[in-house]
């Protein structure tokens, strides 16, 4: 049995957890399971996850486990992806929880408010546009000294942190006001074999 | 030189650091950094942190990092706070990386509003409650099975989920509703030598 990915294709939450077993070789199916709908609410989801919350995965032994950026934690244990160094490591910790609290609720959410429940500009609060504002620029500014969020090597933290962002512009964020921002995107996605996000 | 902690003694971010690192009997020095206000802006301060967020250490070496639940993790590694088993090390990421997203911005965000910025219930946002009320339940349902989060063992899961869900009244959230997790704020309380911040 391989590993079992429960995610939605659209959310960046979803992508890195799908991008880290594919960096790392891992083997994995793939069930798209539509975030803000009914189907993480089933008896049989909330029996792997009660947060019905995606992305969720199913391990080989058969046990589950939910957050995205613990699932690539748990993923990438003892591999490149993760400084042996305890100090970078912990550096990269930083950058994981730092997305999950400040950037992705507005850099994301903005997209996902716009993209998939129809909202307008005049209908958000205007603060999701200065929070994600203040996310990219604290980005731009770090950026701007090392290639990676980890010097010297690509971790979780690009992975995580590269989701939402190369698609910050669904959320009405400018990155080519973040023009160090932009240049990391398009270097991590060519790491991981995509194709770019941004036109131009 | 000492570890050194900038943080706020009122707000449970900070103290999840203070308490990990006495569990640890790691010697710190305390920098009353109150939050929400200018103390975190300084060129001093934004040196260590550019995200302007306490808590921010200083560690041994002279280098700084933040995030709590990273903080945490740093000073804890190797050591019982972490469960040696991968599956339960990476379910105790997963409750660090839930507290962070859906736990504190609501239990612990209604309560810095109410108690901090002066707002009256009228002013909140009812989905704040509606948000802490579900992930107080979500720890009530696992409580009821097991004496902490990663079962059989005192984990930065307690630790960090402990920091604001016992101070949950202070919030308008009512811990009578949610009996095991009652039961087991004391219980973690107890073995980190807390006086209980509930009454009654």
């Amino acid at each position: 049995m391989a590993l079992t990915i429960y995610g939605d294709h659209r959310l960046g939450n979803c992508l890195k957890v799908k991008w880290t077993a594919e960096r790392l070789g891992i083997d994995y199916d793939w069930v798209e399971t539509p975030g803000g709908a009914g189907a993480t609410r089933t008896r049989q989801f909330l029996r792997m996850n009660p947060a019905a919350q995606i992305p969720t995965v199913v391990l080989e032994d058969g046990r589950s486990l939910a957050q995205s950026n613990a699932i690539c934690l748990h993923l990438a244990e003892g591999s490149e992806l993760i400084p042996r160094d305890p100090y970078w490591r912990a550096k990269m910790l930083e950058w994981l929880f730092w997305e999950q609290y400040s950037h992705e609720p507005y850099v994301a959410g903005r997209r996902y408010f716009k993209l998939y429940e129809g909202k307008t500009d005049v209908e958000l609060d205007p603060e999701i546009m200065v929070r994600g504002e203040q996310a990219l620029a604290r980005m731009q500014a770090w950026l701007g000294a090392t290639p990676y969020l980890v010097p010297d090597q690509l971790t979780l933290a690009d992975i995580a942190l590269v989701a939402y962002t190369r698609v910050a512009h669904e959320g009405g964020f400018d990155l080519g006001k973040y023009p160090a921002v932009k240049s990391w995107v398009g270097r991590i996605e060519a790491e991981l074999g995509l194709e770019p996000a941004q036109s131009g």
